[in-house]
C-alpha cells in the first residue's frame, strides 16, 4: 500500500476554530494529518512571527478523529515554522491552511495571517493552500466547501506547485448547490478605505477602533473579486518574489549614480 | 514660492530609534515631515493590523527638528493608515519608512514591518520608500545612508512611482567611501532555516526561541543580496498584486471543474 500523504494543517482563527476543524475532518480521508494552530485567533496578523518573545507548542486533543493536533503560542507563520523544525519528523506532502472564516480574495492577501501560513510553507518548498469562506462568523456554514477543498488538496497532491507559489482559495458563502465551480484569476485591485471609529475612553483619552469599507474599482472579469461574486470558487496562484520586474527598467534610466 | 512636498515617516523599531532620527533628519531638508510611528518595537510585525484591539495616537516632541511627530500605539500599517485617515490633512506626496535597524532584502520583504508600512502606503496610492541598514544594531552609524536617503527620495517625488510599486532600499554596514554605488535589483532567492532553540522554564515546561540562519543559494548577479555583498546599496521594486501571472495556464490545464 502506497504511504499517505503527510498533511500539516494550520489556521489564524485558532486551534478550536469551526474552520480548522471542517479542514481536518475533509484531509484526514486523504492523508495523515498533524495539526499545528494558534492557540487564540490571530486574525489580521499578516506574516508576523515571534522574534522577541518565547514560543510554547504542545500536544492537544480537541476531537477524537485521526489527526495528531499541536497548539502554539505563536502566530501562523511561527506554527508553520515550528511544525516543520520540531513536530514532524519528516517534510509534509502538502500544507493547508483555513478554512478561515472570512474572505481573503484580493489586497486582503497582504493582511491575512491564514496566507501567511500558505506562504511560510511555500518559502519551505513545501506545496501550499490556503482556503477562506466568505462568511466570517463563528457559526459560519461549512459544508458547502469540503468538496472544493477536497479536489483542489488532491489536485495539488497530484500536480505539485513549483518552488515559490502557493494557491489562495476563497469559497463563496453559498448552499452547495447555487456554487458554479472553480475559476483560476488574478487578484484584483481593491483595497479597503479605512474609517477610524474615535472613541474616548473613561478617563477622557481618545482611541480608535480600526474600520473600513472594501471597495473593488478593478472590473476586470478574471479576478478573484468577479469569480466570487458570480458563485465561484476562486483560485488565486500567489507569489512570493514580490519583485516587480517590469519596473526595473524605468528605475534604470532614472540614473541613480549621477 | 512652490509648496514643499508633505512627507509621512513610520518606522518598525519604534518612534525613539536611531534610524528613523537619521531619517528625519535628510527628510526635513526636502520636505515637510509628519512622523507618526509605533511607540514600542514591532520588528517582525509583517503586515499585521489592530482589528481586534483599540488604537491609540497621540502628539509626541521627540527632539527639536522641525517635524511634527505622532507616536501610536499600533503596527507599523497602522501608523501609516491612521496617519493619512486621522493626522494628515491631506495626501502626502510621499511616505518613507525606516531607517530600518538590520536588513530587508530578499525573503526578508515579507516578514518586515518597515516594508509593510511602505507597502500600505503604495495601497493607498502614495509613493513609498522602505529603507534599511544592515546593522541591526541599535547604535548602528546611519552617517553612511543619509546621501542615500536623500538622493532616492529627491528622485522617488521628481518621478513618481506607478500604481502597485514601492521601492525597497537596503543599504550595506559601510564607511561612506566604501559603498560604491546604487544598483537597481530583483529580491534574491535566499531563505531563512530556522533553528529552534528549545529551553525549559523555570516550571519545567518546554520553550523555544527562533533563531535560525541566514542562506542564500540564488547565485544571480542581478539580486539584492549580491549587490550588498558587493557594496552596492540595493533598490528593489516591489509589487503587493502577488499573483503569479504565469502559472494561471498550467492551473487551468488541471481542469478543476471535471
Amino acid at each position: 500500500m502506497p504511504k499517505k500523504p503527510l498533511i500539516l494543517v494550520t489556521n489564524d482563527d485558532g486551534i478550536n476554530a469551526p474552520g480548522i476543524r471542517a479542514l481536518i475532518e475533509v484531509l484526514t480521508d486523504i492523508g495523515d494529518v498533524v495539526v499545528v494552530a494558534p492557540d487564540s485567533p490571530q486574525s489580521g496578523m499578516g506574516h508576523a512571527i515571534t522574534i522577541d518573545s518565547t514560543l510554547y507548542v504542545e500536544r492537544v486533543i480537541v476531537d477524537n478523529d485521526k489527526q495528531i493536533e499541536y497548539s502554539c503560542s505563536g502566530t501562523p507563520a511561527d506554527c508553520v515554522k515550528l511544525g516543520i523544525r520540531e513536530v514532524l519528523d519528516r517534510k509534509p506532502d502538502l500544507c493547508v491552511s483555513g478554512i478561515n472564516h472570512g474572505s481573503n480574495s484580493s489586497i486582503n492577501v497582504i493582511y491575512s495571517g491564514t496566507m501567511s501560513a500558505a506562504i511560510e510553507a511555500g518559502i519551505e518548498g513545501i506545496p501550499a493552500i490556503g482556503f477562506s469562506l466568505l462568511n466570517y462568523k463563528w457559526n459560519a456554514d461549512f459544508n458547502a466547501t469540503k468538496p472544493y477543498v477536497k479536489i483542489i488538496s488532491e489536485m495539488v497532491l497530484k500536480h505539485g506547485l513549483p518552488n515559490g507559489i502557493v494557491l489562495n482559495v476563497n469559497i463563496p458563502d453559498l448552499l452547495k448547490k447555487d456554487i458554479k465551480g472553480i475559476k483560476i484569476c488574478r487578484q484584483a485591485k481593491a483595497n479597503w478605505v479605512e474609517e477610524f471609529d474615535k472613541r474616548k475612553n473613561p478617563q477622557g483619552r481618545d482611541y480608535y477602533w480600526l474600520t473600513g469599507k472594501f471597495v473593488n474599482l478593478d472590473h476586470g472579469e478574471d479576478t478573484d473579486e468577479w469569480a466570487l461574486e458570480h458563485g465561484y470558487v476562486s483560485v488565486v496562484p500567489v507569489q512570493f518574489d514580490l519583485t516587480a520586474y517590469h519596473y526595473i527598467k524605468n528605475l534604470n534610466s532614472w540614473n541613480l549614480n549621477d
